[in-house]
């Protein structure tokens, strides 16, 4: 997926929306799964989805404080999409892992 | 197509893959299609679109010279993912001229 995104140009958002998929997921449960990413990087692109209609934020008033993220509708329609490149990435690159990065 | 992709975070390279879509198309062509990229810039994003085997890159001996650029087969097997990009973005971006830009 990473190495998909990186060929066509994209950055993060594919690969967190992606993470979150059908999903209610928290905060340090996305972080955790995409590896990489800090933080900081997460939590402006999780506000710019939010921003965008793509991801919903929902805050819930316990102790500690939990915080879920999940897919809009217009998120989820942006699966299967994203399964359709991943699709074409396994197909033309079997072997990401042998590759140099860009 | 622009605003697809500034949503979900890719940057110059499907709308050049869009742009040549099924036709070998010279540079200038590509160019002037593209409106704001500089000459610079798309030189380098088609540099590595055919570094990853998207783009095949003809020059014809002639003069003046001409040089023609056109996808691959991996590169056509992209159209109709960006396609459904494009669809997703009309269904839920209407009116992107109405939007600020990111």
């Amino acid at each position: 997926m990473t190495r998909t995104m990186a060929t066509i140009g994209t950055k993060w958002k594919p690969i967190i929306i992606y993470t979150i998929g059908k999903k209610k997921v928290r905060f340090g449960i996305i972080h955790a799964k995409m590896g990489i990413i800090s933080k900081k990087v997460l939590t402006e692109q999780l506000k710019e989805l939010e921003e965008d209609g793509i991801v919903m934020r929902e805050a819930f008033n316990e102790v500690p404080p939990r915080v879920e993220y999940s897919l809009t509708q217009k998120g989820l329609e942006l699966l299967p999409i994203l399964n359709m490149l991943t699709r074409w990435n396994q197909k033309h690159n079997p072997a990401p892992s042998n590759q140099k990065p860009r």
